[in-house]
């Protein structure tokens, strides 16, 4: 019904409350084809919210945990994790043998693996986004099923995307940050995800906003 | 009775089981100043699991979550583990205003917020080591109240300290990853800590462990 659009909507459930995140989850799944909670709502709750959400929506849970360790611990938790979850996001700036050692366990698993290459806050200018570029030829030549790359400036995302030519996309900043969502669809593709967080979640009505933006979509 | 020494102890208590965790950390208590856990453990068992070890030993516990998120998520992060452990260790790379996030929760609850300068894994090359000198910068204008620095290249741990004058250091490399503890013990200086994980816990007696690194310190 809703499957005309190849980008793929998901939803950045960034709640710390149990109840609050599956009933907004499950609200909203019409509309989302996937679900990325981060270490706030597992701190608050335990990693078993992620088998909950699922059961809930039947959708993909991808957990944002920007893994930033040395291979051993990073291996860790992805073991951890994708006991649980469909995919798990890792910081590239740590180097190559962290984010193998993530890979490893998602091939293993067959589960995503998906490494930030570029981030969007003020800070992001002091060190990562001098090696983006760098981060995206990593990210191809260890064939990480994904990267996290901003909206918030189309022109560099698609720099990004071209240098990691084999991945997805997922790209936060739209809704809240001021990306526009039209400008980014031109540049993404089929299998790339637009994140959308707070503009669906701090709505009153999830429901709504989420369908709203399928249907921009 | 082992307060000669002044510089600290820290056990980085890197298992999985939440009873081996606490039997471990009972166990060496006697010889260890602080208790490091990661996100493995935590995921493993829960953030209760910092209350129970505290409750077995009454030494501080700081958490190694090498936190590397936007400053928003950051904040949440610090929020709820600092509810519980007395430090959290933050990845300076994602940048200041990520940093300070942590900051501002760690000085209102009165913890320890310490930051990765640099780490000593192989992959750690590519991109980290590059801008050490300037994150130990930032470590120092942030007044952030410890750094990570490894203990791997005395005369590089060496200098990072010298950089970030005011904060302590906190240092692995000593024992199973081949640091030598005299070499470090004299670059390091009161109230810095001397990491040592696998060496004591993979032990078959961890306590003997545990007193031997004391006595030589």
């Amino acid at each position: 019904m809703y499957g005309e659009s190849l980008v793929k909507l998901m939803l950045a459930l960034d709640v710390m409350d149990e109840k609050k995140a599956v009933l907004i989850a499950k609200e909203t799944s019409e509309y989302v084809d996937s679900i990325k909670i981060g270490y706030p709502l597992v701190l608050a709750t335990g990693l078993n919210i992620i088998d909950k959400i699922k059961e809930a929506t039947n959708k993909e849970v991808i957990c944002d945990f920007k893994v930033a360790d040395i291979p051993s611990t990073n291996e860790k938790i992805a073991e951890l994790t994708l006991n649980h979850a469909d995919g798990i996001i890792c910081q590239g700036f740590v180097g190559s043998d962290s984010v193998s050692a993530i890979l490893n366990v998602g091939k293993a698993k067959n589960k995503k693996v998906i490494m930030v290459t570029e981030m969007s806050h003020p800070g992001a200018t002091e060190y990562l986004q001098n090696v983006a570029e760098d981060m995206a030829k990593m990210a191809d030549r260890l064939k990480v099923d994904g990267i996290v790359a901003p909206s918030t400036r189309p022109e560099r995302l698609e720099e990004i995307k071209s240098i990691a030519k084999d991945a997805f996309v997922i790209s936060p900043g739209v809704g809240a940050q001021g990306g526009n969502l039209s400008d980014v669809l031109n540049v993404l593709s089929e299998n790339d995800y637009v994140i959308i967080g707070r503009a669906i979640y701090e709505n009153e009505n999830p429901k709504e906003m989420a369908k709203k933006y399928r249907m921009q979509m």
